[in-house]
């Protein structure tokens, strides 16, 4: 019977330390796997770029990192810029994503001058134009195309296709791009598209690829409307379990890569810049939970239920997208499993179970357990559900640990609250 | 044309005061509400008390109702506890719910006195059995019961049935009876079961009282243990749109206190004090939220997607449980539907759409937009994803507006972030 070591660290010890439920995050993972895409993608050919999606994880210390690294920031929303810009990230490759951005949020685009807009509609864009005209401004503009391909992914995930509210569909776009193109402060320098969200091969990226390399060659050949920016999105699956299979991260981004160059060279286009946007790639498997059981409950024939304490709070993915996770019960890492167990969250919800059915040893309360792949989508969605504080986060680097986000207190929750008339 | 009042209050200068998105909360109709109920329950029989579902909407003015209101309070988390010890709530009127609390909540719970724990495992009863002890107290416990009985409303909403986590099945129920009985240091005083939410009649929970009665029976006969206080939950539903049609309040609450008391009176048992929990059915309807339209995309022989400055991070409820809600455009109040409008939420993901396919007047920018019924599991599942700020929350009193929650800031959103090293 041994303590579950992450990247280094003792993470029974961390929970001894910081308490839980505690995001442990590896900023040695985070570096690793930004220079493995950067060397197969950024390095590899001139003017391609990795922007990260700060959505799937963003604190001051992530900033410091892809400041470090030089990757560029997508952000899609006032709220995440204003992080930006307090950590003084370059302006000029920030991407300011977002299908509904307010015109406060332009503004502030504006006002710090980021790289590009990546926007859904010509309403969006006559408005940035509008506002640009008064500041003497004539940002970047991207358009995001739907191309209609459908990735194997959960509905949620899926961000092309025909409910989807994001981008426009090829008709659309060609009448798009040419309301851009007359357009005075704003410069219509390219095209988007996302095709969905934890893809496990590079299938629907292709797809969509060629769709978006048809448009390209149909507005310069008919409207000599230039694609200068290609923003590929992201979406590269990683593996939540080990019965997830993704292909490795060249295996989407070299042919996608790969394919742009040989159609630009067969068609006598320039290559536009390429834009590859990871998000979960970089963060997730960087990231593990840590809680500790509370009751245990056995229900013949059905499972045990070991109720920890975090769940929806600091995890809304099982129940927002049926999300599997794995785990291992950090102080007893490597005793054989015993019993089939249901982690369920504390949240006064019948969907808050962090894991339905895991195989793991005889567990009891007090238990440390650390659900793993963890690192995107979890601290940035967690919420005050039932007045649960939202937990601390530690950085691990080097083998040492360091608290990078405090706890909240029960007073923080309540932080907005006015005084009583 | 006109605008849509709410309580006597002009919507669309509320958003313009206050700014959107926003919770606007009618202080009015929650008072008529709780009143209702009262009248129905707790007046009408002895020993009959409403107890408010505090995870449903908890602020102070919130808490400041209940309290003048003399209802009683359910609590699930140590934060929920803070709030109502920090309004000084009557702690006898208190029921600590939850099926994974922690020791420090326990602890917590002791301490400030709560009128009753109510406990999913016997592991937890023999926890709190035990920190009582150190402590000189014996709070009383309802165990909570699993019937087995299948409500008909969206599976993360039942909490009875084979799958949910919360409660002991029947043959495990008396089990765990028995050893509570034992216990020296906890008065296991009843029972309590809850059979899911938004029901839109009394069947489940009529079945489920069945039973129920059945087991109290079977527990006084067999093991003289007295069921003193039968706790039979909520999930009495409300209409989120016209196509709604959940049973009158009555129509639950009645019948539900009449079998059980037929049943006492036909089988020689002291009738136990009622308690029923509703949340949803008290704040649901007593709350909207306004939103302003920002852009606006016709995707012809789809729909016209129009995007909002809020979405999931206000209103988690369409993406978590594909809930439907009804609107209305504010400024254009009373103007002929013209469209078929997707109301658009601004988070970048492809669930957060907050309508689907609701017919509403030519929608262009700058329209307000009332999302109704949204004053319960709205602002307590609020979060910051995409690093998107949580409304105010303005509550009507009199056909006067008050601000009772100020709007996050940026900064408020990395409140709890570490200096850098």
């Amino acid at each position: 019977m041994s303590h579950f070591f992450f990247h280094g660290v003792d993470t029974v010890e961390l929970a001894c330390t910081y308490g839980t439920p505690l995001y442990v995050v590896s900023e040695d993972e985070i570096t690793a796997r930004i220079r493995e895409i950067k060397s197969l993608f950024d390095d590899r050919r001139e003017r391609c770029r990795t922007h990260f999606a700060s959505k799937a994880f963003l604190t001051k210390d992530m900033l410091g990192i892809l400041k470090r690294e030089g990757v560029g920031l997508d952000v899609v929303s006032g709220g995440e810029l204003y992080l930006a810009r307090e950590m003084e990230f370059p302006a000029e490759r920030i991407a300011f994503h977002g299908n509904s951005k307010t015109e406060m949020e332009i503004s502030e685009g504006l006002d710090y001058g980021v790289g590009k807009f990546v926007c859904d509609s010509l309403d969006e864009i006559k408005l940035i134009d509008e506002m640009a005209r008064s500041r003497g401004a004539r940002p970047n503009v991207l358009i995001r195309v739907n191309p209609g391909v459908k990735g194997n992914t959960h509905a949620h995930m899926l961000t092309s296709g025909g409910r989807t509210k994001f981008g426009l569909p090829p008709d659309l776009l060609r009448q798009t791009a040419a309301e851009c193109a007359a357009l005075e402060n704003v410069a219509p320098v390219g095209l988007h598209f996302h095709v969905g969200s934890q893809l496990m091969d590079a299938g629907a990226h292709l797809e969509a690829l060629d769709v978006l390399l048809g448009i390209i060659k149909e507005l310069r050949d008919e409207m000599n409307f230039e694609t200068r920016i290609l923003d590929m999105g992201g979406g590269f699956g990683v593996a939540y379990t080990p019965a997830d299979k993704p292909a490795r991260i060249g295996d989407f981004i070299t042919p996608m890569a790969a394919r742009v160059e040989a159609f630009c060279a067969a068609n006598g286009l320039t290559r536009p810049d390429l834009i590859i946007e990871p998000g979960r790639y970089i963060t997730g498997p960087s990231g593990i939970t840590l809680y500790t059981v509370g009751s245990v409950k056995e229900i013949p024939g059905v499972t045990t239920y070991a109720g920890v304490d975090g769940g929806y709070h600091d995890n809304p993915r099982p129940a927002l997208y049926e999300a599997v996770y794995d785990a291992v019960v950090a102080n007893k890492y490597g005793v054989s499993p015993a019993k089939n167990v249901t982690l369920a969250g504390k949240c006064c919800e019948s969907g808050d179970v962090l894991i339905r059915g895991i195989m793991l040893p005889d567990i009891e309360r007090g238990d440390i357990v650390a659900v793993l792949c963890t690192g995107a989508y979890c601290h940035s969605m967690a919420n005050n559900y039932n007045k649960n504080p939202i937990p601390a986060i530690v950085m691990i680097k080097d083998g040492e640990a360091r608290l990078s986000v405090r706890r909240q207190t029960y007073a923080d929750i309540y932080a907005c609250e006015m005084p009583l008339p």
